[in-house]
């Protein structure tokens, strides 16, 4: 269990298998986000026929409603939710950082008041752990500190911070059939980075999380940070940049050697009327597609686009139906789901370098990093 | 085209056929209301696989937003919004009375301001005809004025505006391919409804409709106002109860010879928490359902309660995610449906006068009469 097998790289991009209880991931792969155990307005068989193999869940919306005893009590999120795929959850921490009200921070944990009614709790790395094995995901997440990128004296407090709690989270954890990932910190110093990435691969992580990315970095910092971690991870574990991203993002993760993103991006955007396309991102709100009989995109095999015309859409937004935020999320997610795809199959082919450029070229102006980030919380979409 | 089959009776009840362009529709049917070009949440694949075979949108909203003629260019409304099997268009009338602002109503027609931005508009019987014939449903209905049924005077006045907008509806019609329905009016008061009822059906009309029900009066009163009409109907059309209903309606307008039902009821309680089952009516938002491992109504065969728990619609209301309403409108409405072809099998069968009570009793308490109208509107789900 919980193995990962190389199947071909090219460069430092890999494409490989990663076995879980709920079946095999191909990576790499893209998972939507289902906050509160649903991606917003997709049932799960709607997910599954747009493509979607992994699903993230958060921790700490979880924690608070519907509560994870209760999540237990029904047999954990898969069942509850009737997702039968791999899933993943996250630890909370970043949630509890971004969304909840006057937290506490010490080095055994977060004292914080939920966003929902005020009342007060507190995760610790054991807490965090506790409540995960309930929701009982495939994939969960030590509990961690995410820094302020452009505070680099807090950055080296909170990576070793977040150095303890991997090793209080991986001692608590006790479910075999869970991977317990561990997150690599250090904000935007390459030598926090380093330090980092070779502690948290020293521990007996199977896959292994680079936190603290697409928080308000820039773009040059992304990148050379993603180089500096991947160089002192081993090849022999999967590899997850949380809260990524973009079109843009998941190429330029995919060929620095990431398998595992998430982002809210496809499924938010959606709900603000936009759609990725191979050629340019559309809002469909624009007048100028009131007539137009074409799909959102033509080379689109997904439900929205094989059904659809963008005068329909237009119309659906304009009339203010819930049916337009469901369209487009399968759009969406359809498509950064088939970029996936496409780019793992162009490794295992071995013509990725060739293709990259024109997929930049193609997906360059769909979304901005950090363009999630409108509401709260770029991580999580309650 | 537009012939009607009667394949069986019992009572005044009937099982049949009629046949339309976009396939022969089995009766009794109940048809889903899609407003504004779509059954609020569900995608038309959903609706397809929840049983729905007849759709029903609304003209006056249709004519405002996105415009007939727009949807004319797009290919008409099967095109349009994606529905390849039978739809059905209202006349506008009902909406201009109920919805419109500060309204104006001569022998020749209604003058209305729009209820979206207040735009002056309209309606004459030619108008919405033209109107229904660029939208190109199967089923059309002819422009007709609906009165207070309290207001006894005004019935005769409304009725006979009614049979003459009939003859310059039916006279103005052009195309083949479009069923014209007729719809008889009268109020409460037997006499007028039985002229109504024989003037109407002297005309060419392949399928009458019966107006100006479910509209305020007492359910004593609708079923005496059926079964005076339904003695004066012929026995080779289709017979429309506009607006109806709620499930006991459905049992009690069939067995009086009723083939054809619509009504927002079931999509708009889903969007209140509520849902239909055959032991009484259930709210999901109740805490008893928190941990209730059960789907919505163990006998049911609908997506949502072949996949779901209680447990798990309570958390997706509770959390407000949009899914609740999707999942709770395809539940309601096939199980609408699925009464209905339970009753159509009884009638093929001869058994339909031995189940009728157990029926009743099952489904009685599910909704009252004019419970779909919290909203301005019974007919329409804007």
């Amino acid at each position: 269990m919980f193995e990962y097998d190389l199947l071909a790289t090219q460069g430092n991009a890999r494409a490989g298998l990663f076995h879980t209880p709920h079946g095999d991931l191909l990576t790499p792969v893209f998972a939507p986000v289902g906050t509160q155990a649903t991606v917003k307005t997709l049932t799960p068989a709607q997910l599954d026929e747009l493509g979607a193999t992994l699903v993230l869940s958060n921790t700490y919306h979880l924690y608070l409603r519907p509560g994870d005893e209760l999540v237990r009590q029904m047999g954990g999120l898969h069942e509850f939710m009737q997702w039968p795929h791999p899933m993943l959850t996250d630890s909370g921490g970043y949630q509890v950082f971004s969304l909840a009200q006057t937290r506490k921070i010490d080095d055994d944990g977060v004292t914080f008041k939920s966003h929902v009614d005020g009342s007060t709790h507190r995760f610790t790395p054991e807490r965090s752990i506790a409540i995960q094995e309930n929701l009982g995901a495939d994939i969960i997440m030590a509990f961690d500190e995410c820094s302020n990128p452009n505070d680099h004296a807090y950055s080296r407090i909170a990576m070793e911070r977040t150095h303890r709690w991997a090793e209080r989270s991986l001692s608590v954890h006790t479910r075999q059939d869970q991977a317990l990932f561990g997150i690599i910190q250090g904000g935007v110093l390459p030598e926090l980075r380093t330090a980092s990435a070779r502690f948290i691969a020293s521990l007996p992580f199977p896959g292994i999380a680079i936190g603290g990315l697409s928080v308000g970095e820039t773009k040059d910092e992304m990148h050379n940070m993603l180089d500096v971690v991947i160089q002192s991870l081993p090849a022999d574990k999967p590899r997850y940049l949380m809260g990524v991203g973009t079109p843009e993002d998941l190429i330029d993760g995919i060929t620095r050697g990431v398998d595992i993103f998430d982002c809210v991006l496809p499924t938010r955007l959606a709900r603000h009327n936009a759609a990725f396309t191979s050629e340019g991102r559309l809002n469909l709100m624009n007048a100028s597609y009131a007539r137009d009989p074409r799909p959102i995109d033509g080379t689109c095999r997904c439900y929205t686009c094989l059904t659809f015309s963008r005068a329909y859409l237009r119309h659906l937004i304009v009339s203010k139906e819930l049916l337009a935020g469901t369209l487009l999320s399968i759009h969406n997610l359809h498509a950064l789901i088939q970029l996936v795809n496409d780019i793992r199959a162009s490794i295992l082919e071995g013509t990725l370098e060739a293709k990259v450029p024109g997929w930049l070229r193609a997906w360059q102006g769909n979304a901005e990093r950090g363009e999630g980030r409108h509401l709260d919380d770029p991580r999580s979409d309650p």
